[in-house]
């Protein structure tokens, strides 16, 4: 590390750089953790074919981020396009910054209790040596031990491309109506604090749901879909819906017309097949480096494609078969999508006639979720139905693991009965979902009362008097009623 | 099979999927095949890189439907855009069921016979056991045999993306003017049988083009693109063109006006040129993954890049010094992909030399085939001329095998002179496309008779009187002229 | 070769072929060079995984190919899509022949003389050989030497994607206004002629760049980026801005206006997105292949996926905390792409921090850059931001090699104190920018020479008069102010 400050001391001109390394030196040194001591391990260790799948599979994980950019750009409104679009892009760079300077060692770092891993940033450990090109940092022995042969650098990678897609889930649902900077702020506390918390219950080292429950979560139905989902939430509940969507009116912030004002069609169903498509290839890197056994991914990416395929034909068949109306292509991908959730929590456990009930399941439940969100009940807006895709089909193909996993995968460990099994998989799925629900509600409050406070003169707000906390978060949260109407500009974004 | 229906049978509330399952069973049970003794194979001969190479390949072949959605939806004209989208989505669900279902087996599955192979589903042979990981199940030792050291999953995975490719071919002829589920029945009829059938014929077990006439097909020039090519050939052609399109009244079915009424402009030029460059990409899987040995990779992508461009250069020198008409960008795009096609059959036999003039000549023969088919003469109305693309270049592309090929090859068994082998891929070809020629016929009247009976009152068609049996599947495959120019509905499809 | 004479003189009907066959006869015979005594390599050298992996990373080179298509036409104005379209899509034919003719020995033939390789052509090369699967021709020892277990061809198919993104990167900065034609030829030129003379100096057997300053470039932030950056700026200098940008008058070849006439919005932001998303997956193919080191490829990833983010988020922060201005969607895309460019020469040798540093300045240098151009100084209208982004940060990318660099990396030669490399690299930076200006200035001249006089009375020009010999070029190069206005046709190109 002082060699680094020297570097970057003589280079005074960098100035508007000092606070990033500033922010990355505090943290390094706050916690006490220089990360310098590292365990040689040797080259014989280094597998080259399974590290480079992991690379592969990372890219495809990684180019997820164009399909929902894709996704989204196509179902929301054309002048919103461009907003949505500089979200969906920057999303990634901040997840990232986040995940490395919070979120890997909190997640994945060696702990004894089944809370928490470590903190500290990784920069040394990411360091190319002569003697030793992979090196593993102290604090990492059960990653280690896990991957085997996998370089580190190799699944800090992997394990960044995944933090980036959850918090990619979160634009969807906010979309059209959150401020920038407020969307920005969320994803960093999200993939920084929120979802490596939860993710080191269930893939860290002693996280409780695995160790205590045997919970498993193959690649992240709960860990990245449910979380990712409970944040899109809470954020489209805080943000209630687009002006004139359900009839809501943003400058009385209430329901006066009872049914919708205005159009909602999305604006380019090419852009959203093809992020559906995009999503689709990169749902095998998702799931097909999540194994640890090469020998493996065949099976996974076979079962992935039919959850999949058998999402879209339940889609099929539903819709004219119990609903009488006709098909929509938004439908299709979302089944599809629903089919591809599902199965992420089980794809290396079960064989393909599971697969295909996991998948057609979801599907059809994204429908229903979507039904409910648009009840008269709920009133809940969210442009890509990112919540019923997600949270609901994460939740089920949480529990689908213990429906259907065959005890013979050498993946899974079967310790308990079906019904049992089952039971502890909703039972940890409800603890993750409960404990980001409250943290998201929290981290969108703070961000929201921060914005509030930070520029209050900037209200579009008629109603007099005094006002909720919640609804001072959403001020704080949610553009100008100009704004949203001119689709929050055109070219330029914030 | 037991433990899965009893579990099945535990969760009632999946009622809906029990035309699934029952199908499944029935398949299986009714050719009494239960392939649960499989036979052991050892770890040892598992090989790791062919296996992820192929995985890969694989992949890039299923992102090839992002590859023809993006470039169907991009030359078809806007208000039929969503529903070429979600045709070209839904395919691939379509088809891979028909292939796991029905078609797997009977094109790869052992036989002694020369025509087809085996009748049956997959499911059990693809369930993960911690025993034997990749097991082969009985009756596919000719496929072991072929592929050595890959999982029986990898390569079962690798031909469902194969088969989809084949499905998708059709909808760029049949588009704006089809049935949703007209398309949707073919497309289960052709992945299922057709496709598997002839395919048997050349990469079967005891196949009789390959055995009896030495007949190569390196990645699917014939059994690929010659069988989709036609299959698009009898559909356009059953269909007859756009309404306007050659001057053809859609309600008089008749050419009343002897030129063009309307537009039929390209709606987006960006969708089809990514179209075109993901299909480029893919096509490097499609080709790359089909050889056996991984030496001839880097060999098989070389040739198939210089066929790829020879053709854009060939559209690109032969518009203006043979038409004398300026190069447009569609065809620059068809002479790309006829120049892949082109390939497909001969990549890992020829040189590069070989290879510029197999795909120079294929770009031009494409363009040759758009006016063919444009002319008075034949007024077959193929929006993306994909009759062009695939059936003629993969003609060309089969025959080219015999011209071209290098003896040395060890692909390649050179057993008769150039003139004889050149005959007997022609031979083989014409069986091949007569073959689906007259089994697409039977399909698509089949499936327009029953829709037509299915819904004879819905008929936006005035000509009275006794009509022909071909005219009566057209109007059960054709969509109304009120919906034919609404464009197919803008987001409702069916 | 006379073997394959024989064949195609059978053949008589491909005359069109000629022209094409003659050239690859000649180039080769005229150099006397028949590459066919090759030396055998045994098999145990070729390493599968190390040629899958360097093929993976050519495709994904290759699908850059896609991004640079997607990012131009959604950056231009609608009417001059299909005409950016259509380059982008036929300057990887033309880059890849030119590459094959001429370009591939000449960058990398062995030579003992600093400034060139060889001349000559590949053909026989790259002929599929029972006895030798992957031949290296004579005359490539040192390619040998560098990329040991690597097939010859999988190297040269690499070096061919590089080589087309060279040739890309131009097409951005001439857009709207340049010839189709006079586009083509100057791509042949660059990817034929000029970028592997000045290749050869840094990557080349001898090349002095390399030998006498120790001058590094790891992936090509100098080969690649600062020669298609230099190339641009002289053909977008040549050209003069877009009608109406800048107030210029492209009647009477002035700026009468003093300000921008006319709206230059882009046309797609879903497109540039997209594209910059593609590009990003593809960057890490250019990086990640570049290393000769498997156990390197990770930490590749990761410096590059850290500059990347450093870049967008430095944008995001220097808008509003230095200009003021709010953040626009194209400069966080251009952010992003810096960082990228940036990377490239030494993503093998510096760690997470340098990264970050070099990326981030990378990022605000396209900003800093953007307004250089724009200023009433200079007036270069470069649609795509070009120039800074490949040549801007590609200087700053070079340079910080010298500083950045850790010495214990494997990949890196620290033969000089951290001064004297940092000056070295900006030497042969210099070296590199200042002959490919002269050569591309040279290239341009006569291409716009060549044709204007094939065709000088389709001439749109009012002014009389003598003519200087750039003003010549102009109208040679550039299309009509008719043909500008309407946008070089909607679908018919040149």
């Amino acid at each position: 590390m002082n060699s680094l400050f020297k570097r970057l001391s003589k280079h005074k001109s960098f100035t508007f750089l000092v606070t990033v390394s500033f922010l990355t030196a505090l943290s390094s040194q706050a916690f006490g953790q220089e990360p310098t001591n590292t365990i040689p391990l040797s080259n014989d260790f280094f597998s080259a074919i399974n590290t480079i799948w992991m690379m592969i599979a990372a890219l495809l994980v990684f180019f997820m981020n164009a399909g929902f950019a894709m996704l989204e750009a196509g179902i929301c409104r054309t002048e919103n396009a461009t907003n949505i679009l500089a979200k969906n892009l920057i999303v990634f760079c901040v997840a990232a910054t986040a995940f490395f300077i919070f979120g890997f060692r909190f997640m994945f770092g060696d702990s004894s209790n089944p809370v928490f891993g470590q903190f500290g940033i990784l920069v040394d450990s990411l360091f190319p040596s002569e003697v030793n090109l992979n090196p593993f940092p102290q604090g990492f022995e059960n990653l280690r031990f896990f991957w085997q042969d996998r370089s580190f650098a190799a699944i800090f990678f992997f394990q960044l491309s995944f933090a980036g897609t959850t918090a990619t889930i979160v634009s969807g649902a906010v979309a059209e109506r959150i401020k920038f900077w407020g969307f920005i702020l969320f994803s960093f506390v999200l993939a920084g604090f929120i979802y490596p918390l939860v993710g080191y219950w269930v893939w860290g080292d002693h996280g409780w749901l695995a160790s205590v429950l045997n919970f498993h979560d193959f690649a992240g139905s709960t860990v990245i879909h449910c979380v990712g989902g409970t944040a899109a939430l809470v954020g489209a509940w805080i943000l209630r819906p687009r002006h004139g969507k359900f009839g809501y009116d943003s400058a009385t912030e209430s329901f006066p017309y009872g049914e919708e004002v205005g159009t909602f069609e999305p604006c380019n169903p090419g852009f959203t097949t093809l992020g559906c498509l995009i999503l689709w290839v990169g749902w095998f890197g998702f799931n097909g480096g999540s194994t640890r056994f090469l020998e493996y991914v065949p099976h996974v990416l076979i079962t992935t494609v039919f959850a999949s395929t058998s999402g879209g034909l339940a889609i099929l068949l539903y819709s004219p078969l119990v609903t009488g109306y006709k098909v929509k292509l938004s439908s299709i991908i979302n089944g599809i999508l629903g089919g591809l959730v599902s199965i992420t929590a089980s794809s290396a456990y079960v064989d393909i006639l599971g697969a295909c009930i996991i998948g057609a399941v979801g599907g059809v439940l994204v429908l229903l979720g979507e039904s409910l969100f648009q009840s008269n009940l709920l009133r809940i807006d969210d442009p890509v139905s990112a919540v019923p895709v997600h949270l609901f089909c994460g939740i089920w193909g949480t529990v689908a693991v213990g429906i259907f996993s065959q005890s013979i995968s050498r993946e899974f460990n079967s310790l308990h009965t079906i019904a049992q099994q089952t039971f502890y998989q909703f039972l940890g799925c409800s603890c993750v979902i409960l404990t980001t629900l409250l943290l998201s509600l929290l981290a969108w409050m703070a961000i929201g009362l921060f914005l509030y406070y930070l520029n209050p003169s900037v209200s579009y707000h008629y109603s007099e008097g005094d006002i909720g906390v919640l609804t001072t978060v959403r001020r704080g949260l949610r553009v100008t009623l100009e704004d949203e109407k001119a689709g929050s500009d055109a070219t330029i974004i914030m």
